[in-house]
């Protein structure tokens, strides 16, 4: 647990460090501003770094340079103040078991931790505007629910299944613990959630499927 | 089904008609606003119709002539475009048995109807802006969540955290499905979004509370 509070502390304490040089703030933020748009125009999976570089009229190397990958570019137009992928990583690595009141632990610890009222102000933003509300939309896809699906060697054809059920639980306790701070929820605590969420989340992971062929 | 659909739409056909008069506007909009301004300020529980009378400058019995009890002018000034208490009543008259199947159907049902448009409008707005989050607490609480577990008869000291772990899945799938309109979660058919989170919620409602003295 405090090993686990430690590294909630490090993946919470701004965004990664990936050893960089900030470079000229004008030439980022230009790349960055392109990349913004062809993400909401054209979509994660549509959007190159050579036609990003385009827009922004720099070569594609130096957008290479100033944020790595594609991934790492489409993490920084997000600004989630959060580590995302690299908490999912620690709370996936011990395997499926205990995964769901794994998950909903990390939940509770970041969301409670001081980066909790960025995160709050960042979601109630791409929650109210619909350009936001796409880009949120592929980073939780493309971010977050492939990797860690496919990490967890969930099989293929239950993949999509099995995540959207987990992101129909998961985004519901964020949103009414710490967006709306609903009387009943906010009045759970830790150990409650843990125990009944973290139960739901792991039936969707592993559990039976009812009704599969509907 | 058929005739539960009738009843949906019934439901969401448009705000529930009284049989009073509409009366004069200007005076009608005084009273609501004053009522906004004492939910806001004092909550529900705190804000009498004499007190709200008095801010819009109005003898109660108006306010009682224009809206009705406190709880219909509430749902007044919330403004949501769907008879929420109404289908609650119909959703919730068969008993416990089988009612997360009916909540999520019925919720389904609801959002991918005609006014599910107007909902998410609604649902957006109130997610983004404080003032309106807090009159959407309040609501949830006192118009749907309260009236609806004391008639289930779910036993009083586990009510409010079977409730509350109830929103948390339900706000989940509107938000998802509805708001974010998240793949995985749109991807899902009806009749697995019933059966899987229809069970989450039968499990919420009477299932075992694990770790209940947490």
């Amino acid at each position: 647990m405090t090993a686990g509070k430690a590294a909630v502390r490090a993946a919470t304490a701004g965004p990664a460090r990936t050893g960089r040089r900030p470079g000229n703030p004008d030439t980022r933020q230009a790349i960055l501003d392109a990349a913004r748009g062809a993400f909401a125009e054209s979509g994660f999976d549509g959007s190159s770094i050579r036609r990003i570089a385009g827009r922004a009229g720099v070569d594609p190397a130096l957008v290479h340079h100033y944020f790595g990958t594609k991934d790492e570019l489409f993490m920084a137009t997000v600004e989630i103040p959060v580590d995302l992928p690299g908490l999912l990583r620690q709370v996936g690595a011990p395997g499926v078991d205990g995964l769901g009141e794994r998950i909903v632990t990390m939940i509770l610890t970041v969301w409670e931790s001081p980066a909790g009222a960025g995160l709050a102000g960042w979601l109630r933003t791409a929650l109210a505007d619909e350009a936001r509300a796409r880009l949120l939309r592929q980073f939780v896809v493309v971010s977050v629910a492939r990797p860690f699906a496919s990490s967890l060697g969930i099989p293929e054809p239950e993949r999509e299944r099995r995540t959207g059920l987990v992101m129909t639980q998961v985004l519901g306790l964020i949103v009414s613990r710490y967006l709306l701070f609903l009387e009943p929820v906010v009045s759970l605590s830790p150990a409650q959630v843990v125990a009944s969420v973290g139960a739901t989340v792991q039936r969707y992971l592993t559990g039976p499927l009812p009704n599969g062929a509907g």
